[in-house]
């Protein structure tokens, strides 16, 4: 089944009752075009959003840490006891030290939580891959909340990610950066992509039904 | 009113239903002997902590970011959609650029929310202050966690900082670091604290009831 | 006696011989003058340059390490023995936690090297003050690196932290940020500032030699 | 040919004239037994060892920028400049984002300059080994500076690191870690290790001149 994950970063129009309308029009769409749904909220929403709604909750970061005095980072024991489902981690707005992707992969693992590290390059999407998350996501930093999608900039990077990433771990490639219509979601699986990784195409959209249906639907087809 | 700051760290006994049972705890205790309870838990437990009590719920930590593309980052809009009344900063489990404590310092104000600032040394306890944060709450980092408190260990910088702060500004002053007991309590607040932030004194006590009721007593005096 | 610091950055007009040739110019200018120059270089340029020419040199940043296991950071010890006599601290591009702030001052006293913590506010300017380094050096950071002297934008930010310095402390102040001729020097040393630190204006200047005496001349006035 | 890294850290024993009197040990060592021989130092010492001894100085980190306004970073062309010939990155003291890493060893390439990256377990060796830096050192962290060499603790992690660094590049493997006698590099050697990276064995040693030629003689037979 294809994924598509809602990043809502922490924009105005995703936080608190706003990312709770957003993961029930994920559901909904989720329902009608059978897409796997993720959202991706601030830490301090995946409570509510997990308790109103059926979609898949991940945080968008969680620290390499393990219970004990850690004031101020976020516990992955923690944001699983809220309801999340999984952790982005390693976007291109929170970089991590190569280290700290490992444990918390680990820590991840042994909490059954999912994991999505993302990439900025081919080669640095194989380096992640080979340490075995669940979802690599590929995006070309210079092109994330742009006009214009990888699929159409870059679409090699995404085909190329497939492929070196097949050749070193079992992880499934998402496409991220830019995407903005059913077109670039059609032309991303088209290039071997298991999946979206979307934020301000859906976030800071005026219609988010519709461009969630429409970007759903194409991944149906 | 003097105040009680109780820090849940990431510790596994003060996450999820576990924060909710330590801040019933406190409202409890606050009423019963006139203290101004507050609790400072994960972000993800924020909302269900304020839709569990009615004391005051803050974040162990906010990033200084405005709402905008910030995957993975703490903001200040969120938590407080959650219910957080303000944010520690620049604990010594979490330092932070001290630029960033003066963004976040102005992002809370801007929010209304309330500020505790962390420092180690009475230099920095009148660093701090002089960005006027409502509290400075100064603990010797060697002391935190441990068995002695810094009440008996080092009572010279509390009272030091009590008027080093007093020099450039209003902001109240926190003691913090090893308190375990209602004595190390009632020590603070003679030595010119306004309150006391605790974090393991409490949260792994064995019958945290008693020592929450025990403290806020030595408090009330 | 005023003081004109060149911060040469990691530009390359500003390493090795480039660095070399500056610290001459300098020298001169400093001589005929009055004036007292600072070149801040590379670590790797320190000993080059303090070999090549009487003028001090500076680190650009030292780490708040002390002598032992801690590979690829910047200690004192090793940047004194190879010829500074003190260190920038704090710049915009190099932002530091306050503990750290603190810490490296420590060391730099204990060491007997100079210190110039950068600061972006006069409120800033405020809290790094009371923690007396030598210099603190105020720069708006929109308008490093930029054509518009700071000077001529926000003079008041130099002389507000001029008179706050002064309450809590004995540093003296520099004035940075777009500093670009005689002019905004002259001005700089009118608002209260005891001297200058400048970068991009000296160092990518096609005349640096005239550039650097109009400077002094300024400040010798 | 084998090759033998020391690296000084920020050890007193390891800078200025220190690390030119260990480089002078090196070179001898290394003619005599035929060893290739590299010394990676603080940042300031660059020059002055590289202009003192034949043998290769790295820096022991360079910072993942170009030239330009980098105040206080370390820049690949100015260690180059000072006599540098690459560079080790990630060491455990100093981790680095993935990202920098390989934005990192892409600069290193343009200037023709080596790599050595550091990695704590088979699974980041491989992960850094996908990036082709010239090496990846295997140090197990809790090993590191302490009296047990990796060699006799955890001889797999060698074992195992070679054979998952040969699945993915051509890069050569280093052993490093509590490495501390001709016995601990003999058996490193034999587990398929390149070389050594050896730091407090070599510069906390009373007699360092005989420490050096008993690891040199190790592995030369």
């Amino acid at each position: 089944m294809h994924v598509m994950v809602v990043n809502v970063k922490a924009y105005s129009q995703g936080i608190a009752d706003e990312a709770v309308k957003i993961a029930k029009i994920m559901e909904d769409a989720g329902r009608e075009f059978g897409v796997r749904m993720i959202i991706a909220v601030q830490p301090s929403d995946i409570y509510r959003v997990s308790n109103s709604s059926k979609i898949d909750v991940f945080a968008q970061h969680i620290d390499a840490i393990s219970p004990g005095g850690h004031t101020g980072w976020v516990l992955a024991d923690a944001v699983k006891a809220a309801g999340a489902r999984g952790s982005i981690l390693n976007h291109s707005e929170h970089r991590l030290k190569i280290d700290d992707i490992y444990e918390s992969l680990r820590i991840l693992k042994e909490k059954n939580m999912e994991s999505i590290v993302c990439a900025s390059s081919h080669e640095i999407a194989k380096a992640v891959a080979s340490m075995e998350p669940d979802y690599v996501a590929v995006e070309p930093p210079e092109l994330i909340g742009g006009d214009i999608s990888v699929t159409k900039a870059k679409p090699e990077i995404i085909s190329r990610s497939v492929e070196e990433v097949q050749k070193v771990s079992n992880s499934k490639v998402l496409c991220g950066a830019g995407i903005k219509n059913g077109e670039d979601v059609a032309k991303a699986i088209e290039l071997g992509a298991d999946g979206i990784l979307v934020a301000s195409g859906v976030v800071k959209a005026l219609d988010k039904e519709s461009i969630i249906k429409e970007m759903a639907e194409a991944m149906s087809r």
